[in-house]
């Protein structure tokens, strides 16, 4: 049984945690920045499902956006601020955690 | 740059991905079954978010409450499902994708 005080879904943040948040930072720490219609396609989400979590993010400070005119037409570039690297890191060693708890003890 | 096509953010399933999910399913697989309260107490949520969760992976077919009473008071023990050990188990392979890749790129 798991010790009552730290099993490792405890330590999972849901503001980046949630699925289409954990897939813009991890490509954000990957690719350093990454445009709006990128992020969109790659992750199979809407326009509005994206926006709504990138303000989420940026809310949070995790993540920082670049509004520009690119041959007269909004190009929105999307970058992970040095907090969210810092946060999305602490995701993945708490998933790391998870993973290997998993695998130690598995029955499946 | 990512492989538009192949995401492992695309791959994860929200009904496992949520936190508390994914904890429950956790405990479940490792401890073969686990009652409420301890759920409740291991995760660190109120008996109306475990509820709701719960009901989540009932109606996905992923866990099964079984409710008894000893001692004259209720108890409910939750079970994974063999559905539920496979889809987290399929939870599990994507976010070890998604922590390989950081790990391979990983510039933080």
């Amino acid at each position: 049984m798991a010790d009552e005080s730290s099993h490792p879904a405890v330590e999972l943040d849901e503001t980046v945690h949630q699925r289409v948040r954990l897939g813009v930072l991890a490509i954000l720490v990957e690719a350093d920045r990454a445009n709006f219609t990128y992020l969109r396609d790659t992750l199979g989400v809407t326009d509005g499902n994206l926006s709504a979590h990138l303000n989420v993010l940026v809310n949070a400070g995790l993540v920082q956006l670049d509004k520009r005119f690119v041959e007269g037409r909004p190009r929105t570039w999307v970058r992970a601020t040095p907090k969210g690297r810092t946060t999305f890191r602490a995701e993945v060693e708490a998933l790391d955690r998870l993973v290997t708890r998993y695998r130690a003890s598995a029955k499946v």
